[in-house]
């Protein structure tokens, strides 16, 4: 479907890197949260900041125009907020355009397509660079051929949308190679796609080619590299679970790590459907992942406890792990239950 | 994706019907399959066949051209032949533009798309006609909602693909009728959408809408309405099983019928991969399908015995119905198997 697009062709596989952290006029920092993620987790992959008003938001890098990115080795300006209605306002577009002139590419996850953003084709033609909007899947995804991969993977999947897989992803993938393990994070999402510099928009692909945009995605590698892939979804998700189980099965995990929000009752954005127990995530992740890794396991467990306190999110935990028969972390709160889990992960 | 698409808006959940079927100067029956299927499935939207060759196969219809199509009543011409390379080649182009002059729309199931054949998009602008290609989904295909919608439904799934699950749905959606159900057959591919006259293209779906696809496929209907859903993949195919199951959670069936080929050892396309059995996909199917029908239940097996002499076909049908405690037959061989396959689905 890509090669009918109106912007260049232009792969989320390899984005061009580090970026120029673009936040318009964007004064809330809630708005803020891809130039946050991006400063957090791929801080060697940013130059600068750069916006349009003095009063916009502060991300913390040095604040500079694109010219100065350039000269500084930048090699694409990102657009990392996302205002309300998830347009480009016009107030945007001279820096916009100034970045090209500039020698930056310019890399966007919003839904408006940037080639449809008025006078950004001409611009990028005309000084010879690229719009990459990285929910644009790569054209000629092959159809998945089920062959195993050599390396080793590690899927995070979940109980529903929106509770931590792509932090567990790259917590989990952080302490690997701390741990001096060769480990690459494979980012399915557009904020994820940012940080990794590269990746598959999963939710992007055609049904047809899920399995095998994951093929892709994590492909041949020695026989002790870890991909650690950012799941999508839930496979207990009623309008969501093509992806999830298109990116299992084309992952072939060796290890999946469940994430689940404990408290969450109800799915998001399916009024009446409850959350699924871990123990139902597991087992059907299992079963599903078995078509292509026979020797699939479950790894542990990450809870999502950003809404409780820290002894009493420990004491759940610890709770949690005894019922389960698995580790169980929070991966954004380090410590020796994160470490057991990573443990496990890598057993 | 498509609102990107070089051909004008047209949507395949409803077709212009009657056709006249195409088959250009293809000479070999084996090319023909959409021809013959849609005068099998479809005799009352056809009314006559046009070739431009003399030798060109016969469909057994009466041939005509486009414009003595157009005064029997025909709306659109159905290109209704596959050429090795899939290509529409140049001498079939003056009879396109001519239905086009003559005022019919013209419809595609082949990869190509049809805006993309030289001369045909200034034609269908210059004539206010449509170019249709059947592989593009409508625009503006919702998120799944989950909502459990009114009316039955029944889908076929399958071991594997390409083993029967349109003809069984058709077959069933035929039997139905003839016991004065109301009933519609709901199109999930490009030759049975011609079939049916509209429907939706589930494996060119974007995967995120792959169960919002199947939701407007089969909407609401009247408590005792049937929609007999025509399967597409395989839950445990490692390339399609996301199509599979974003269709399945989509459609909310209260019946499935497994369809399968006794003897086929080995999954299309995926080399190692042994065909599961049927218990592992009833099994499967209905722990996956009660999640947006907790009340779906498996009504029965069909068989394509097409390459076993009659008697040993229904040896094998009796027999493995004993075994697994489900009828089992061969909708392409009428008879008590299969009336019985019929009454457990209603049952």
């Amino acid at each position: 479907m890509t090669d009918a697009a109106p912007s260049p062709a232009a792969s989320s596989l390899a984005l061009p890197t580090p970026y120029l952290l673009f936040v318009g006029d964007v004064a809330e920092p809630g708005y803020a949260k891809t130039a946050f993620g991006l400063r957090d987790w791929a801080g060697d992959k940013c130059v600068g900041e750069c916006a349009v008003t003095e009063d916009a938001v502060r991300i913390g890098l040095t604040r500079m125009t694109p010219a100065e990115a350039a000269a500084a080795g930048a090699r694409a300006l990102v657009i990392a907020v996302a205002n309300r209605g998830g347009f480009i306002p016009e107030s945007w577009r001279a820096s916009l355009v100034g970045a090209l002139a500039a020698g930056l590419d310019i890399i966007s996850g919003m839904h408006v397509r940037l080639a449809d953003v008025p006078g950004l084709a001409e611009a990028a033609v005309r000084h010879g660079r690229r719009l990459i909007d990285v929910r644009v899947p790569p054209a000629d995804i092959p159809i998945a051929s089920g062959r195993k991969r050599a390396g080793l993977r590690l899927l995070t999947v979940g109980t529903d949308c929106a509770l931590g897989k792509k932090y567990t992803a790259l917590a989990l993938a952080d302490a690997f190679s701390a741990r001096g393990i060769d480990c690459d994070f494979r980012a399915t999402g557009q904020t994820g796609i940012m940080i990794a510099g590269g990746g598959m928009p999963m939710d992007a692909v055609v049904s047809d080619f899920e399995a095998g945009a994951a093929e892709i995605l994590s492909p041949d590698a020695a026989p002790d590299h870890w991909d650690v892939i950012e799941g999508q979804g839930s496979l207990l998700h009623p309008a969501y679970a093509a992806v999830s189980l298109g990116l299992l099965h084309g992952s072939q995990p060796d290890v999946v790590v469940v994430c689940h929000e404990p408290g969450r009752r109800e799915v998001l954005g399916a009024p009446g459907y409850e959350v699924p127990s871990v123990e139902e995530v597991v087992s059907l992740t299992l079963a599903l992942g078995r078509r292509t890794n026979p020797s699939i396991r479950c790894g542990g467990v990450a809870f999502n406890t950003s809404h409780l306190p820290a002894a009493e999110a420990e004491a759940l935990m610890e709770q949690e792990s005894r019922r389960l028969g698995l580790p169980v972390a929070d991966p954004m709160r380090r410590g020796p239950l994160f470490d057991r889990l990573v443990d496990a992960c890598l057993a």
